[in-house]
């Protein structure tokens, strides 16, 4: 309860993984931190939230510039909680991550990462989610700590008229390899399932899912193309899913009074 | 396996939900059904799949214009398992719901029922998630038929140079009272969240999620407008998150050389 800045930290890796320690050594700069994470592995969560269902909270540190909790819940359940019940105030901003593995382009609406990065940006909490394009548990965050401090760095310093949420991948090499940062849309990009059958214990068939990713966008302004070039990619997120893009004609055809 | 389109119908509700199967009944009009439903209520679930674990299906109709499965994953694993191993051939169409309860404007974000036809539009799948302002077990759902019977027909009647997927929603209302149906776009509204405290058996302290809904989005062009003046909501979707209203001035804060 000091005058810096208050911020939320989650992920959806859980509280014990690497990236979100590597997160907490970068943001502890910054600010005081209240870190609400989920206790176990969340990845793939999305938006999904606990309804009609107990969610248990377990309070892990109680020092005031750093209170951790971690939580039964998703990912979004753990921002809701940070803001309606586990913050002594309103957090000035919200960094989720460091995600293991890719969170460009279709990836952005399967990720419980940048799910909890848009639900305080629905709270109009600034927020970024961060994610480094290394799946293994004991992924090398060193370049990625270097390269969040400077986009917090950058982020802290602008007076916003309105609030923002950042989806920033980070490409798996060396900090000396990393040519830079760069604004881009997401990629249109998607995966191509291919469910593995296997049989259980009990003689009963049941299915992981597995896919191959592709991506049809070879335009040069996406988070895909950056990241293929060794840069960072900075994509500006919104919570809007309308589609205006051929709005006049659908009004033409489904509007009708009765 | 008949000359008449495959539709693919899938909900957030479970296999067993009223609105599901009142759904069913006007589209078995239209065109060979695959049905893959979750086994359980998944409300709220958003667009979360299901990672490194096992996913049952258990196949409830084998008949060739009314295929049933129920799916132990999400709706939105529901999709995909119909796409890449339940269905003989790609689906023409994909409706989901009817949902039990609104998904108008922030909802869309949380609702498993739009996800579902979310990731069919993904898969280049025209989809309509389809749902009724009602959240009790037992709504009345004469009305939506009729309503879903003709959206469904206006959808099947246009050739789209692009996948779609629409979000409809229904007041809940007598059909009489319904004025009409309105495309729009989603409003900007939220949630004040409340979570309940209690103590468990054990005496340990749980929360469940409550929370107050509030629209400060007033102009006459979104979908909480027009469910609010008795009209049909129809909001078409895309699944690109970037939000392009500031790119310019975020370009010159975050792009740099390294």
């Amino acid at each position: 309860m000091t005058n810096r800045p208050l911020i939320l930290l989650t992920n959806d890796d859980g509280f014990f993984s690497k990236g979100l320690n590597s997160l907490i050594e970068v943001v502890s700069e910054f600010g005081d931190l209240i870190i609400v994470a989920p206790d176990k592995h969340m990845s793939g969560m999305s938006h999904a939230i606990t309804l009609e269902k107990k969610i248990y909270i377990n309070k892990l540190s109680d020092h005031p510039e750093l209170k951790k909790y971690s939580c039964s819940g998703t990912p979004v359940d753990c921002v809701k909680l940070a803001l309606d019940k586990l913050s002594y105030k309103r957090p000035d901003f919200c960094f989720s991550g460091i995600n293991h593995g890719s969170n460009t382009s279709i990836n952005t609406i399967y990720s419980g990462t940048v799910a909890a990065a848009l639900e305080a940006y629905i709270n109009k909490v600034p927020s970024i989610a961060f994610s480094l394009l290394d799946y293994s548990l004991d992924a090398d965050f060193d370049a990625s700590k270097i390269i969040c401090r400077n986009i917090i760095n950058k982020f802290l310093s602008v007076k916003y008229d309105k609030s923002i949420s950042l989806n920033v991948n980070i490409p798996n090499i060396k900090i000396d390899d990393i040519k830079g940062i760069k604004l881009c849309r997401q990629a249109n990009s998607g995966w191509k399932e291919d469910f593995e059958e296997n049989i259980d214990d009990n003689g009963k068939k049941y299915f992981i899912m597995k896919g191959i990713f592709f991506n049809n966008d070879k335009s040069n302004d996406t988070d895909e193309f950056a990241i293929a070039n060794n840069f960072v990619s900075v994509v500006p997120l919104k919570t809007d899913f309308t589609d205006s893009s051929n709005y006049k004609s659908l009004q033409e055809i489904f509007d009708e009074e009765l």
